[in-house]
């Protein structure tokens, strides 16, 4: 049978969520527990790979099991031996041929910057330091220039190696928080490093480094060096994964169409109530 | 001459202050710097040697240097080279009587713990996780209890290794915050895991498992095991360090007779006024 998890982790001390050579990783944690529960090895599939220092609010994974063992019993057998800096929130049996990346049709990712006199030492790894002010109508106004379907190529790593480059954006918003503030972004995907540049653009734009009207220029370039630097892993949130149309529709814009990928029919009812 | 510098601490990261064979510790990053800086070793000496996980927003160290640099100068030679959990917030040249330990007439400490329906992954090393129900009326009436000179033995580690263990505690404040708790101490001093193993106790009465009327008599039966277990580090902080008279005198009750150790004369004026 397959299991689907919810989980969310502190990505300040991991090497990303996919297993490296060296150092931590959030797959490494969870394939350890499933090794030692099932006496083989099992692989886990995550709606989302995300990068060294990126934190999770909100990650699925699913893998296949011959174990019989009720959703309490495997959160508690996950939590009870997983590190402090991972926590699994729900467990859910789903049909077998859900698959949680595949299903994906959506994810929302939140940047958190902070603003104070000094780097504040106890944010460390969890918020972005950034001491400058910034215009938050011009990030605003900016923002909506991403919205709908483009090829993000000058909005992602040099890196990136995926070929399809085209990605929709559903909402983009800048909020003031008490004391900085927090960039909100829901996409039907998002490309290596996409949000991070996205995010240190509008904080040029907010500083007026940059202007808001460049940014259709800048997407039809298609050319990385156009946009700007990437902003610190520290900041980022993968903050909901959207595994159902009705999930993504209650926070995007009414009447937004929504685009599911890999022309997979995108599930139309909550996986745990299947 | 002599420099004092004013420095802040996640400890969440570190093996604690001071050198350890293996591990990070705030006293190598410090002296690295130092030593780079002088091309030659250079002690440091701080206030406080904290543990392991244990936080700093103010502690102090001092060393004695050749260098001839504007307090702005060393701040920056720190800031640019410390990694990004450390921060001197303040130098100052200090006269060379002055000993960051031996003038520390006492020190608070804040303890952290929050409530939740399961652990928080972002609060991880920085706060302390307790679901439990407190009574706050009830741990602040035991707080009292802590209150003027006493033998700490039995709210020390059996490690503790110093003789006198006769320390004097000023204040002793519970408060709700949003989420949780604050448990807000001020003393001469305090020994080994002696914040965190009074901590833990009024977490126990708050909870119905122990007495507040007991605390005086566990308190002189001078026995580690007569008090409760210790309470985690990453809930601490060593909030400030009190290196004159009127600076304490400001954070205690009005009247408090303030004790000066080792029969030195403490400073009556700001160091950094000399």
């Amino acid at each position: 049978m397959r299991i689907l998890l919810q989980l969310t982790y502190n990505g300040a001390n991991f090497q990303g969520f996919q297993i490296q050579n060296e150092g931590r990783t959030v797959q490494y944690e969870l394939e350890r527990i499933l090794k030692r529960m099932h006496r083989d090895f099992v692989r886990i599939h995550p709606s989302s790979r995300t990068d060294k220092g990126v934190h999770a609010l909100c990650q699925y994974v699913h893998f296949d099991t011959h174990l019989n063992l009720t959703a309490d019993k495997w959160q508690h057998a996950f939590n009870s031996a997983l590190p402090d800096d991972i926590y699994v929130t729900a467990v859910r049996q789903i049909p077998e041929d859900f698959h949680s990346r595949y299903h994906c049709i959506g994810k929302a990712y939140r940047y958190k910057i902070y603003q104070a006199p000094y780097r504040d030492v106890m944010k460390t790894g969890i918020e972005t330091y950034y001491p400058h002010d910034l215009n938050l109508e011009l990030m605003n106004e900016a923002a909506q220039a991403f919205l709908g379907t483009h090829d993000f190529t000058s909005f992602c790593s040099a890196k990136t190696e995926i070929e399809n480059k085209e990605r929709t954006i559903y909402s983009f918003q800048v909020d003031k928080t008490k004391d900085g503030y927090d960039f909100h972004v829901i996409g039907s995907g998002f490309l290596y490093n996409m949000v991070r540049i996205m995010v240190q653009h509008l904080m040029d734009i907010g500083q007026g480094k940059k202007n808001a009207a460049d940014i259709p220029a800048i997407i039809a370039a298609r050319d990385r060096t156009a946009a700007g630097k990437t902003a610190p892993a520290e900041g980022l949130y993968l903050e909901k994964i959207y595994l159902t149309v009705e999930e993504l529709a209650q926070d995007i814009p009414p009447g937004t169409k929504i685009i599911t990928k890999n022309n997979r029919k995108a599930l139309t009812t909550d996986p745990g109530m299947l």
